[in-house]
């Protein structure tokens, strides 16, 4: 473990610096609005998609000079998922005045302000993915561009915004089989772009793409079922957010919907199929042990 | 003047027409969000950006090789522009229920959806553009991912966003040369885009670059200013929207600023600015008419 505590550290303080970088390679016109993105962006998290972007591109053995592309996919993923927590969180959405264990984006700055801050973050991710393909070696460019494009198309209407739309219209009475739906949309489409971006610009073999979309796929159910149990058992202080959000809101979790023990066994289901996927990369000539001790990580969390 | 209307009609049908295709091309996984981007990009609007596009590609002589990526650069700055306005409507910004002449997206579809549906068509604009990119030939990809940047860095934080920032926070005391700083972000660096992303993608020479820029920066100018004095002075009725909004909102405007003499004075300068702009662009071998023709019909348009 202490392995994992070193890779989670040393990851998170390069993830906070690529973040920065990206901020100030496409510096905003007013500093403002700059002021409020960096707050959008700081504040922690556990970087579960950025670091996905890296622990792949590790094991696909990107070499340094597929870094800087690397690197920019890793802090635009994260971007990405940034903007959406600032407009999830606006009065209209899911109305949270915290996030993180501090004030979120709107209750600290305006709503107007988060709404356009938003927006920015989500452009800021836009450039980003342009830059990295831009600065690709030309022989790696077409590449670059299918990275992007992944990512892109999970972040939009194909992906996560649908699930956004459709976790706003959702009814308690959902039963599991839509959940999964909307949950594959929601937080599934970029966790599963985090793991074939890099993929994509390294050129893996297909039976690679797709072990790793089935891993993406199990590791994201997972982590929402986990997050659904945390919340209805959890610790709002540990958590740095409040609890039995989802009960009061009448909405609609693998908790509510299946009951606890149902949901762990959920959990522990999502776990083995994420573990037989790392056996079918090592099958590949891989090591996935980085991503085998992951999904142990976010399964056992308790934040 | 009936090359200019068959003009604006003919590339009116075809845009339309292109901007069916984006979204078609990029489906949503979720009927009613498609639903919503299509309302928000449809109903008409001047289409200034995606014609100035076409115009300006026009006059470089694309061809039909490129004319997949001028398309497509076509649609995303028109779908960065509906973005744009869907989130200006909200209620936490100008709190606009109607929008050329029919319900706005949030006062149709509810605030949430109108918040996502926004960050659906800003996302819709990128994967535009990174198709674009994908689809140039190889020898014109580099050329294209600077056009598509470019238009990524106008819509985002170092542009129209930043913009919109400094619109929020604007006094009604603000002299003319923050009130011109915050509309060449606002509105101007969309417009640039629309004119020197297509020159970029074929690689016009920098005199011509030069040229596109200054004429972009007066047309933005005067178009804001035209819009300003029809505020002032125009029919609701025409113009499909409230009037006076800007007194009453005690909004800056080159009205409210300058007086409606000094502010038709002013708009007169940018109209020989763009003029001269599109002298040198004739010195240099090109046919810019239709750009002459453009700035006149926007600095004498009703509506």
């Amino acid at each position: 473990m202490t392995g994992a505590r070193t890779l989670h550290d040393s990851g998170s303080e390069q993830i906070e610096t690529l973040l920065r970088a990206a901020l100030e390679k496409h510096p905003p016109a007013v500093a403002g609005l700059g002021e409020m993105m960096r707050y959008s962006l700081e504040g922690g998290g556990k970087r579960v998609r950025p670091r996905l972007v890296l622990m792949v591109a590790g094991m696909l053995g990107a070499g340094q000079d597929a870094m800087p592309v690397v690197k920019q996919l890793t802090a635009a993923i994260e971007i990405v998922h940034s903007y959406s927590l600032v407009h999830d969180d606006l009065p209209s959405m899911d109305d949270d005045r915290y996030r993180r264990g501090r004030l979120s984006c709107h209750a600290r700055f305006g709503e107007a302000e988060a709404v356009l801050t938003g927006d920015a973050l989500l452009n800021l991710a836009m450039e980003t993915l342009f830059a990295a393909c831009r600065e690709a070696a030309p022989g790696r460019r077409e590449a670059a561009l299918a990275a992007a494009a992944e990512m892109a198309r999970a972040a939009g209407a194909g992906g996560m915004v649908a699930g956004q739309i459709l976790d706003i219209h959702g009814r308690p009475d959902i039963d599991v089989e839509d959940l999964k739906r909307l949950q594959r949309l929601k937080t599934g489409a970029l966790i599963r772009a985090s793991c074939l971006a890099p993929a994509l610009f390294l050129e893996a073999a297909p039976e690679v793409l797709e072990a790793l979309g089935d891993y993406a796929a199990a590791l994201g159910l997972g982590f929402q079922i986990r997050d659904d149990i945390l919340d209805a058992t959890g610790d709002a202080a540990v958590l740095g957010k409040s609890t039995g959000k989802d009960a009061r809101d009448r909405k609609a979790s693998f908790v509510t919907v299946l009951g606890l023990e149902a949901a762990r066994r959920e959990l522990a289901a999502e776990v083995r199929a994420a573990e037989t996927a790392c056996d079918r990369l090592l099958a590949c000539g891989l090591d996935p042990s980085e991503l085998r001790a992951f999904v142990h990580e976010l399964a056992a969390r308790d934040h």
